[in-house]
């Protein structure tokens, strides 16, 4: 094993980011360019940081963001290492990783269809899951807070990707929004620009360059209303009629709803345990030219998971080989409860190939639609010229006010007390399913987002189950047919575990429990 | 003359709006039906009114809102009639209006391109008018109040359509959201419908009941973010690829670059000095099928002129004849000066052919984006399912707000105290420019809107006064190329007059006389 020289150029500025980033970034580029090899050992971080004249904790922090992105290991005793699932630049070396993939792709619940297949097979599909998915429209706002028992005809929902907006810092809100109109009343009642106010495309270009390795100015930033105006906006501007676009065949049906408006024929791409199937979307490329790929590459929609690291690569490639963009949807990057949350794929864009969205309303409001776009400027430029003919611009009082709490810290102050909420509803939920529904219900804890993704034992009809919690139970429950692209049933159910205090999550398991349908004979 | 017998059912509740707006209705559907002729006498308002068993002032307020409209006329000691200007079913006898009409079209400033013939050529003028526009993108906040001389570098705009945001009650305006962060916080915060919240939705149905005509409960109503958003949802929601839309020769670029962006073949239909040439609209639609007519009958965008009574009749017929929906873009209704506003062509829409937009942007405040769309239940629900994919609601928080400052009256305040500034300063704007360039420019007062439409005398190069005035003075002059849809020059100017207090309207004058070019020789 050759000893390996770092060769890392840290006296350019911040504009990079974060040091700790760019140290990542360095690593993984070796990686990428066979300097670095799957087993390759790196230098203890004591070593590394004194070599580039750093804290420790910057080296520490760098190695973090790499385990946590699956880049590299560690072994007790032995030290660090570039991970053993890197990929080599040869696809077929990893026969024995894509036979394992192909095993899980197998198990029900993550799609198997062929790509090349199912081309122009989406729109019936797709109008019957959404059918299926309109008794889902009606999301309840929470009860407020409180002791007495919740009425049985109360209707509840379990269903994933609802924050609980009982912990949103309402007074710091109504003060920043007064503050704004005291100060700055004229400016923000008056015409503005459709990229949005300045002092957001500023705190949100901030807020993406420190934590999430992204480097943006502010002209890279299109404030949208919430991350479905970011994926609209994208889809009028990006498409023309009859363009392909790939999706992953479990995913987000409005954002597809938006493609297709946009003129997107859909071609569904296989999910399975580590995210969109790379090598299904290779196949895919090479068949028929397509124009984009949209994906979840952080907490899958709805699975959870996390885009393996050798895919996350292969991704990029693809793009640039294949001439398509990615348009990243990272609606929940906060919520990640296992160490950091694991960079974008906009972060290791040097091709300039990733669109990247983001949103506030998960982490603070779904009813105040904050998002943004993060893009090379062009593309940021043509979407604000298809954003005048939508709404003309955003709320610049609303914005403004959002910009000063994130300025002032209050924004990441509130991440940080939801996510510890969460990282303890997560854990509860969990217990509860296991102590009520532990025989029919299997799961591994998320290690990010909002929702478990629970595998139904075989002999539970899960979309009868479903409907019996709604109808007789109050109980909203989303099973896999609702995500998924061919519209059929599969054995698993989003369960949302933010959203529910204790005595709720209790009332809503017991729900679960009762609307139990009898279980198939002989299973 | 036969007498006229009263045939109205005022029996019904109150749900087809207020009582005098039904009596007119039922005058005007007897004129329509024929059983009333153009030259026919009302009856007195005391007949009238007690043949009814309602108030005289009941009949006063019908009489004053049909003469508005110009249905009927009054002459002293003889009475009121119904107008002469009232069509007859059959259009030839109209030969003289029409030749009237075409005199009037023939005058430069108003468009005599025959629609049929220019089908299809709008793409190439319509790039070159924005790129023309292009400049005018920076509407700025206008400065506080004050009495100092204002910088000669400080740009003013005196384009129309902009109100003083400078009145907004911006105070009462931070209480109401804090209100309904104090009492609906958890309602606001979560998701919603993307039809609005239902407290909007009541507030703008009732509004539109009784002071527009428009018969409308909270379903008919969807919450847009402004008038825009509601241009544009129709737009991708009637409309297939290649679809012809009718809209103004001289019109609203934002709403026709929605339409195109939503599949139309756009085709101008001339304007003149009594609105869009409804029979140039009837032989186009004979020529071609049309799917839509996008118009602004009360305040024609950009020429300030109000739909002729003959032509707001024809319109709808034709509607119904030829089976296309007519977009009815109501976007300053309230700023009506002289008696009170028009009602609204949906007012007289028995057929359901018409959708109507209208906004509270222009009353309020432009930042504050928030408008609506009148329509028959299964279009909003045609509406709110594209909506859903556009930005899936609006602003909860503010949409629930501005419902208070309604349903305490604190808008229709807000607008009774503007619309006195706004008159005032019109007259101001008005004797400034003929003090000034009394030599240049001629007009007539407008009985609405926030703007003059102003001719240029024929030695004036207008394109050329406004560049200089711009580059020279920092102030934004808006030709009539502008809003051209052949993107040809026209001797007009759109002069807002809304925006600016006396000292800032005596300097923008001051500015556009010191930009006047050298008038050309001989003229």
């Amino acid at each position: 094993m050759a000893s390996w020289n770092v060769t890392i150029d840290l006296t350019r500025g911040d504009e990079d980011g974060p040091t700790f980033v760019r140290i990542a970034r360095a690593i993984t580029d070796d990686i990428r360019r066979g300097r670095l090899r799957a087993g390759d050992a790196l230098p203890g971080t004591r070593t590394l940081a004194s070599s580039l004249g750093v804290h420790r904790n910057t080296v520490l922090a760098a190695y973090r963001e790499l385990f946590a992105e699956g880049w590299i290991a560690s072994e007790k005793a032995r030290g660090t290492f570039v991970s053993v699932e890197i990929p080599e630049p040869e696809p077929k070396r990893f026969s024995a990783r894509a036979a394992e993939a192909r095993e899980i792709a197998a198990r029900p619940g993550y799609d198997v269809v062929d790509p090349a297949r199912s081309l122009g097979r989406d729109r019936g599909a797709g109008a019957l899951a959404l059918a299926a998915e309109a008794r889902m429209r009606t999301v309840l706002a929470p009860p407020p807070r409180g002791r007495g028992a919740i009425a049985t005809d109360t209707l509840m929902t379990l269903g994933g990707g609802v924050p609980d907006v009982r912990l949103v810092p309402a007074g710091e809100l109504a003060r920043a929004i007064r503050r704004v109109l005291r100060r700055s009343a004229l400016a923000v009642l008056s015409y503005g620009d459709p990229e949005g106010p300045v002092a957001l495309r500023r705190a949100v270009a901030k807020m993406v360059s420190a934590t999430r390795g992204v480097a943006a100015r502010e002209d890279h930033v299109l404030v949208a209303r919430g991350s479905q105006m970011g994926i609209d906006l994208v889809a009028r501007t990006l498409l023309a009629p009859g363009d392909v676009v790939a999706v992953e065949a479990l995913g987000y049906r409005p954002a597809w709803e938006a493609l297709r408006a946009g003129g997107a024929r859909l071609v569904p791409v296989p999910v399975d345990a580590h995210g969109i199937d790379v090598v299904a979307l290779e196949r895919l490329a090479a068949a028929t030219p397509i124009r984009g790929v949209y994906v979840t590459p952080h907490h899958q929609f709805p699975t959870t998971t996390t885009l393996a690291p050798a895919r996350r690569l292969r991704l990029l490639e693809l793009a640039r080989e294949r001439r398509f963009w990615v348009l990243e949807d990272d609606y929940d990057h906060e919520f990640h409860y296992e160490g950091r949350p694991v960079l974008p794929l906009a972060s290791a864009d040097v091709h300039g190939v990733v669109v990247y969205v983001g949103t506030l309303s998960k982490v603070l409001a779904p009813g105040m639609r904050i998002g943004f776009v993060v893009a090379p400027v062009p593309v940021i430029e043509r979407l604000a010229a298809t954003r005048r003919i939508v709404d003309r611009q955003g709320d610049y009082l609303l914005e403004t006010a959002i910009a000063e709490l994130v300025e002032e810290g209050e924004v990441q102050r509130h991440v940080r007390r939801a996510k510890r909420v969460y990282a303890e509803r997560r854990a509860r939920l969990a217990s509860l399913l296991e102590a009520e529904l532990g025989g029919v219900l299997s799961f591994a804890l998320p290690s990010g987002g909002t929702a478990i993704w629970a595998r139904v034992a075989s002999d539970v009809a899960v979309d009868v189950w479903a409907a019996r919690a709604l109808e007789r139970a109050a109980l909203v429950l989303q099973p896999a047919r609702q995500f998924a692209f061919d519209g059929r049933s599969r054995p698993f159910l989003r369960l949302g575990f933010a959203q529910h205090e204790e005595r709720e999550a209790r009332e809503a398991v017991r729900r679960m429990v009762s609307a139990l349908p009898r279980r198939a004979a002989g299973a």
